[in-house]
């Protein structure tokens, strides 16, 4: 009796070591949300983005328009979901010159600090097949540059809503296949959280 | 004989009519050239363009940089090539903002105002497969978009230059295809020019 | 009158001179529609295409599957169509295949037998955003490569169809963008037909 | 003493436990590169990949050509790079037929056995900007689709050598390039690898 007091110490230690070493850590998973939308079809799908991800333990969402997103929002996230419209056949302007500022005025080209974290992108446009997956593959091409690890939906390259034909807006299904790839970036994010390894 | 001077009026006049019908048009065909560079890379493969175009005869070449070129310039050309570099893995933002530019403010999507003009499309990047086609794409993407026809080198998507390795710069054979595209181009914009049919 | 009677072979010749060089030749415009169909989506729409091209005077259209269409079909065609499904997010590997088998073993590439006839190209996948972008992009890479010219309906890249989801197959907004577009095709071919210039 | 010995089972228990939680499962990473080559280029850089694996630390790699690989191969991988030459402006037929066969006759798109996989892509091709980009986006679009998680070079979409200009072949910076890439893949397969967390 006497002599487990004396080594309580000891085996307490070892329990505690095996406990943190299997435990999931404290630190919660961080999940970006970034979008540019004029008419609001690309934001409702970054709100579904952030949701799916959200139901997920252990994971935050914040949603940032590409004009307020800053560095440390970046620097800060484990995984990141990118999202624009199509405007004339590929993605908008705004959010290409996003991809540069990203890289140099924020300097992420230089100091890798997006690499290895997971990414995933979305898309709306009016027509079907009108330059969704172009806008998408546009915004996955830089990204990957940056060191970043490509993330989609099962069954496709990302989450895309049709907006104009033959209903408009983002429906529920649309709306669904969002939530999950949030959902799924959030889990492989976990997975490739530095800290966690 | 008297009766000859009667009709010679009518006589000359199916000849005159026979002649015009048969004739080349005086009009010479009017290629533009468009272009956003900020290293001069892509500049120097517009020249080179504008070159190839202006060999063809009754041809005239025109340059102009995105941030200069008017309405006017785009409606008085019977054909068009548009350029721009690689940023981060696809087209520059500039030009992007330009497509919707020319859509929107220009108004060339409600006015059909470059319908059946053909179009090429030329890049410029640092490396060899880094970004070059996808932007050549998204500028014949937009460009179709408006009805324009795409015309390209024999053997490939539009001219390029891979300017960072391994020899800096656009060199010969690049000019060369270039100057080939932009002679094609004319070519094509004589055989689609309204007024010729 | 008898004067008039003297020069009438005369006035009879520059008329019929005048009337030859502003009429509408005999020789009819070609349009050759090729596809890849399993589930008869990607033939409805070919059939919609040549019916369109079909609508313009002057305009034989003829349906060809990749499997039976000849290198004749193709040197005899003024304008080609090639459409294919969607599999796994990208062009059937049969098409692929027959485009290696159009610049190889027809030998399309060495004699630069489609050099500037134009070309469409349309496309039908089960979803909105899965690779009907990345099919039609792939068919008009390789036909570019052999000096075709691409003709697009206006507003997008291709004619195509969404198959699956919310309407299964073909539906009649689609079929109408596949016949815009073989009308169109039939109207640059007639432009650019070599005989008529 | 005599209690450290009553005792020195648990204790060693624990420190058993914290060690197996702690140190680098016995499991190695196997990596599995898949190939088509005909003049051999495409596999000069699988070699190069398959190099750049083994030099990680715990890992194994595989070569297999497109018409060797078997669904055992896949199913028994923690990452996957797989690479086509160019022909005709984007990728191979028989690479394209292996991307249905995977999904269809493998089984892998209803069992779902490589999602969550990372999958790296490459290419070769005669000239820089001929299709390279659109081969490993054709790649990646179908592989994406199965759930896999893409991998690039940093500041690319993948590993490629242009073999015919100016230098014919893959040279030796491009088989660095694709080294550096198996040895990211295999990093990051290491940290998805299920059996790990």
């Amino acid at each position: 009796m006497s002599s487990f007091l004396r080594f309580r110490g000891l085996i307490a230690l070892c329990l505690a070591l095996t406990l943190a070493a299997v435990s999931v850590p404290a630190a919660p998973v961080r999940i970006l949300v970034v979008y540019h939308s004029e008419s609001g079809h690309t934001e409702t799908m970054a709100k579904s983005l952030a949701e799916g991800a959200q139901s997920v333990a252990n994971t935050e969402a914040v949603l940032r328009s590409f004009d307020k997103v800053t560095p440390e929002d970046l620097a800060s996230a484990d995984g990141v979901a990118v999202g624009s419209p199509v405007h004339m056949g590929d993605v908008a302007w705004q959010v290409r010159q996003a991809m540069v500022r990203w890289s140099m005025e924020f300097g992420f080209w230089e100091s890798r600090g997006l690499q290895n974290k997971p990414v995933a992108v979305f898309a709306t446009g009016g027509l079907p097949s009108n330059g969704k997956e172009l806008t998408m593959i546009s915004l996955a091409s830089s990204l990957l540059q940056l060191g970043m690890v490509l993330v989609t939906p099962y069954g496709s390259f990302g989450a895309s809503a049709t907006t104009s034909r033959p209903d408009p807006g983002v429906d529920d299904a649309e709306k669904k296949i969002a939530a999950g790839l949030g959902e799924r970036l959030a889990q492989i994010a976990g997975k490739l959280k530095p800290n966690e390894k």
